[in-house]
């Protein structure tokens, strides 16, 4: 019997990703493709990449309907969009993966402030597991609601777990941890604006929401506060790459005396060990292309003898890793399918 | 009377981007254009774009006849091999503007430790003046000798000496400035290799040298270490941007409690009076669109009130302000010439 | 005594790029620089690389005030807006350059069957001269309404002319001349629209407008038929290479046998002597990062012994000589100054 | 029992591919991976995106033991170096697909014109059979020996086929028939060169071997001779694309009268009945993201009523559909497979 799995909010770039994975994989079957702007159009029509011999069409956002002949629902809307949508569906018997934000941050108010619209109720945050299958398998497994982490915050919790739960960070007292990130454009989204505009992307590379801004800082955060079990602090700065996909973190940690190269290596690969998504390693140029159109998280890492700092090149791909195929782990966790199924796919190259 | 210029590694990206620049200045006679390779053959026929009407020709380096026929030489040679040319030209009475690193670093087991490599003669160091000129001027005016910056640490420079001049930085003991450094492809110069193809480079973004063994590093190190008066240790970073010029450095700079963003932004400005070439300013998307084509460099400034940290945003085009227009901004200074002359062009947009 | 010029529709990517080569224009003084959109503002703020020490402002469309106080006004307006603005101008004493399409033809029955959009009154339309200045500089010099051909119109008809008028075509009756042309995005204007998304242009390449329905066809056949004496037609396919800037047309041209190839070159030579942005050679690469950043047109040239065609590679930067710069080459002419003052940027390599 | 599929040459472009697409073939397993250069170095060392489970090793040619040890083995060399591998090859009992050029051609003197290099035995070449399943799959069943397709040869000649077939054509006598062509960096293969360095590439478009001189001539008109049944023409230019990969060919075909776009469609789409990697359709923007990344070739139709040409946009993967692809499509036909086995992927989009 396939996992019978729908998609609201089908037509961006995280829901098309979903289609597009979801259609290989082996356990699953396509139900409703939801997009209100192009409700009855074929898939194909709108994509031509996704004319494949299923045939699907974009269908109307019909809650009730969705609900009760889905398995599974995930929810790629834009923020503040997943909030009443998760309401209605939660009445049903169906689990519920939401892309967006709105499930993510467990206190209502920090969402409020971040976010400047009101939270879910507290008991939906409260249900909600925040799904980060490397860290947070045991919980995913009995879920019902799962808000799959962003893109940032993917690369920049995977980077930086091993360390905290080492108890390896020597962050001095009331500083932060440095976080300096880029991304590809897709992070962005699929609505044109005069900065996805081609001629102002190409041939460029800048920052934004520079100064501690980002709406992925209280979520890694959060997650990072949980793994050190005290409040924690980053200085996170995003930028733009003029390329369509793919996220690096750069991340300045300054670890305890006496450890070496090879046991944070080690203790990183141990952490992660049974994890085959994530890879160990410390290459000479830690990059985007080995990772692009994977689910996996590169992490190379390289300590510097001259300042005791750890330099760690967290790498994803955002709109898989950092957001449909984790998606798609998290319901691999949830049906009690091996974490890979469906999600096995090597990079192009070149 | 115009100064009669002569370059030796003319063929390569510093040096052709030397004759671009210096065909257009107006107080400027291109004399040698010396590349050993293209020695005989047509400036044009090597680079159309170059195909002007005073229809140059590559020529081989006779030291003597250069020197003794130019009023100014620069040296666009690969690291190392600058040495001995500069030996040699000495004797004479041109000026020189060496745009390699093999006169930056005053300490010469200190270059020795870096470059793997013998250095210069501890008087030619003495008597190189490093020339970034918004800090440097009074020194350049009267130097025969200059040993260009570096990319990297032009742009880094640039941005953290407001901070230390007026003692706004609070660095924890022991602790190094963080700077997260990208550049465009022509940093790593006109030869191929495996890692400037095409199909590498395109699609993707990469880091290299992480951990702090960049060789900008002592260079950094040294020119901050004179602004404050001590020792100075960065973490440095590099990456690669699928784009061929523009660089930019983020740098992440804890600064005294209690300071505003307009209070930082006023002591850049002050700081930078009368320098045309910096612009001070706070954007949402400091990018390098706005610098690529110029020798200006942009600073944007982002205080972040959570953290205390600044975030500086340095962007240069590497080929100009990071080399080849910054020799000519030196060269203006030598000459009296004022500093703008022949390096006026707006960036191309779009 | 320097020109006063003004621009209407100064913010969009004509506009802009008329602002930075008339800011270094050295007969020319900028007036006004109309865009309703960003009216009040200063330039440096919407465009920082802008940023001169003019500090100049955008402001409204007061045509009776501009008229006034200019000796030359520029439309960079969309095709059907520079209508009405030059009804009103042409009352006034300042000649006009439009870049837009609406002067272009000259039947107006055409205009209208192209642009589904009334034409210009008829004696409007026979007052614009076409402003091609290697074929039309005689009547260039004495105009008062200038049509500034289109991007693809200026790289096919420089392409194309010398056969033309040497009579070395020999195409089969009743069959079009083949052009196969690629243009940069910036000719599909700055406005975002899901087709300029850099996340759908980037890794990509597109044909548009196929099967010969794209309205640069009517103004070639005009230009070539008013050259031929008779009618011409083309088969055009345009098509959209992922950077920036720069278009190339690619024409396959049956010509009369016994040609050689030492003729065909010597006959553009002899038709584009005196021009000096025309480039004829024969280059095993013929691209266009020589031309981009330049008002150059280079026309490659290579005759297929096997089969008696002609393949003509014209390349040129779309807003250069493809709009902004060729308008200001018209001016220079219609002002009686050299044709290339404020022209003769070198393109920036690499 | 799976089969054991061998490559020779399997470390470059087109090698790499096929490792990457065999690996997730579910009826074949991989034997040996000849790399000279990198013989005993693991696959995933060098490649890191190929670090899979399998933990595959390149190796030294031992043509013996790979001939004995494989059921298919395909060789991925430059051309000319196929000719004596296959010469060995051909003694066992092993299936063969040569991506090469070198069996390609049915004339040998035609080779070695094109060429410059001796020829295979005619023997080998008569054995030979053209590897383009869509037109010759009866052959390529009972093939020893493929010669698979160019790149360049594939797109064209998909796009033109059905137009001969029903004898659609209507050429001049002694005209060629025009086919503009444009592909990705990857095309010209790994090692680097001036030509292929990213700071050339990026921002450019160039065209090459303008004026009839590609080698990829000779093999589109013998193919499309032989479809024909007398000589066939072609006009042929290539442009190189600043992208990774893909490849566009835009042809310009002069129809027969009366014919309307619908039953040149429907043509097409009787011709490719059951052809389930060609996609028939007229399209706004053909473009190549939608088939990037699969085994698809789309072909868009375009009939000009003006002139009365059909413009076909045909576009394909230049290192799947064009090489590594198209190989194991052949392969799959030779072993009595579903052709579209292990090829299914769709495109990564955006």
């Amino acid at each position: 019997m396939k996992i019978k799995a729908s998609i609201i909010g089908a037509s961006g770039y995280t829901g098309v990703e979903l289609i597009r994975l979801l259609n290989a994989h082996p356990n699953v079957k396509l139900q409703y493709l939801v997009s209100e702007n192009n409700a009855g159009s074929k898939v194909g029509d709108i994509y031509p990449h996704l004319d494949t011999a299923d045939n699907y069409s974009f269908s109307n956002p019909d809650i009730e309907a969705i609900a009760k002949n889905s398995d599974v629902v995930f929810l790629a809307l834009p923020h503040t969009k997943s909030i009443t949508a998760v309401s209605k569906l939660i009445e049903y018997n169906c689990k519920i993966i939401d892309l967006s934000s709105d499930f993510r941050l467990k206190n209502g108010a920090n969402y409020q402030k971040w976010y400047q619209h009101p939270a879910a109720s507290q008991s939906l945050l409260d249900q909600a597991v925040y799904g980060i299958p490397e860290i947070n398998a045991a919980n995913i497994k009995r879920a019902t609601l799962i808000a799959n982490p962003g893109c940032y915050p993917t690369a920049s919790i995977l980077g930086i777990a091993p360390l905290i739960k080492n108890q390896l960070l020597d962050i001095p007292l009331n500083h932060p941890l440095v976080i300096d990130a880029k991304s590809g454009v897709s992070g962005a989204g699929k609505t044109p604006n005069p900065h996805t505009h081609f001629c102002e992307v190409s041939n460029n590379f800048s920052a934004y929401q520079a100064g501690g801004i980002h709406r992925h800082i209280p979520e890694i955060e959060q997650e990072l506060g949980i793994l050190a079990g005290k409040d924690f602090t980053i200085q996170f700065t995003p930028h733009l790459i003029p390329i369509p996909r793919g996220l690096m973190a750069t991340i300045y940690a300054p670890v305890k005396k006496n450890i070496s190269q090879t046991e944070i290596i080690d203790c990183y690969k141990s952490f992660y060990q049974h994890q085959e998504f994530i890879k160990i390693n410390s290459l000479p140029r830690p990059d985007l292309k080995t990772v692009i159109g994977t689910n996996n998280c590169n992490i190379s890492l390289h300590l510097d003898q001259r300042t005791g700092y750890l330099i760690i090149i967290s790498a994803i791909d955002n709109l898989i890793k950092g957001a449909s195929g984790q998606a798609i782990q998290n319901m691999n966790l949830m049906f009690g399918l091996p974490e890979t199924s469906g999600l096995t796919q090597l990079a192009i190259y070149p």
